[in-house]
């Protein structure tokens, strides 16, 4: 069975739990405790020498590592990736953009604020992350006044990319409420066939 | 002809150059000199919401936005890109690792120190990036201990995708002497067929 290293209030690990759930593959989840160091082990670096989850184990034996990455490859045949080669570039771009724009700006405020519990620590770090990730949602916004989703008009691995770290965008201090067209598309990932929220633990 | 609008000094940019040169597909540059804002006017906004290079416009009056997306788009079918899926997603983890925890480290400070010139002014934030920085390069160098390539064995995106911050990371204050698997691998990108230095302009 498919191997699944993980760590439970994660966004990227959300991603993949969330991707495998709606495509009916079952895995087995290993919880790896980021604040404890469990990801900077010895082991663990064998695994993924970047020190970070979600790794995920094939039957193969084989490690794949980055969460976007692990969406391509369960993706690619389904419905959750488009067939068009254009429309597939353009769910990697809208995934870089996750990875470069957003990530960063928005998943680790909430990492120092609501994980870390030390959000009078990080004052000075998060508000320099404020605008920047202001301005992801701001892209993300536009683009949604005009599309139900991300790419293509259906729902793909660009939306379960974005949907990870956006949809607890306020436990890193974000606003969602000037945002009417991603709160309506907030909705719209969660009335998916077989969502799962992200602290769901087990298949 | 596909319209590649870009910044000469980008590694981002270079990216896609490199590639397109190397497939043999002719282009036309445009200089979008992102120091005097160029990538922020409004007409530019509507090519790509996200304010940044390098975005190509296609035949068909398409716009795709974020280089490693773009080098997808190009290299799929053809030697650039390995046809395994498992190889695929592999391609993928390299580049997605290229956006997420070397580039903002390695281009950024390049930025800062030879774009804009202003190292003494942004000496704090150049310290706070040196650690992750050297971080990246320690996996680049562990895997190329091992690997000729990044993926396969074989010349690929992934390569193209690291190389272009990483032979230029001295401009960014990184000492490349202590990695010399990847000093190797740097020769031996430097010497595929049709590879073009960074600054050269025109195909």
């Amino acid at each position: 069975m498919l191997k699944l290293y993980d760590f439970l209030p994660s966004g990227n690990g959300y991603k993949v739990r969330l991707l495998l759930t709606q495509l009916g593959i079952p895995f087995e989840r290993v919880e790896i405790n980021i604040l404890k160091g469990e990801s900077r082990t010895p082991e663990f670096l064998k695994k993924n020498s970047n020190g970070r989850i979600p790794v995920l184990q094939l039957e193969s034996g084989d490690f794949l590592a980055e969460s976007n990455a692990i969406l391509f490859y369960f993706s690619e045949d389904t419905e959750f990736l488009p067939a068009d080669k254009l429309l597939r570039a353009r769910v990697l771009q809208w995934l870089f953009f996750e990875q470069y724009s957003h990530e960063p700006n928005i998943a680790t405020p909430r990492f120092w604020i609501t994980e870390l519990g030390k959000a009078d620590e990080y004052r000075e770090a998060i508000e320099q992350k404020r605008q920047a990730g202001y301005a992801a949602l701001g892209v993300m916004e536009q683009h949604l006044t005009q599309q139900k989703f991300f790419v293509g008009d259906r729902y793909s691995i660009a939306d379960i990319g974005l949907f990870a770290y956006t949809h607890v965008a306020d436990e890193g201090g974000f606003d969602l409420s000037q945002f009417p067209a991603i709160q309506a598309w907030i909705e719209r990932v969660k009335a998916q066939p077989n969502y799962i929220p992200i602290t769901q633990q087990q298949f």
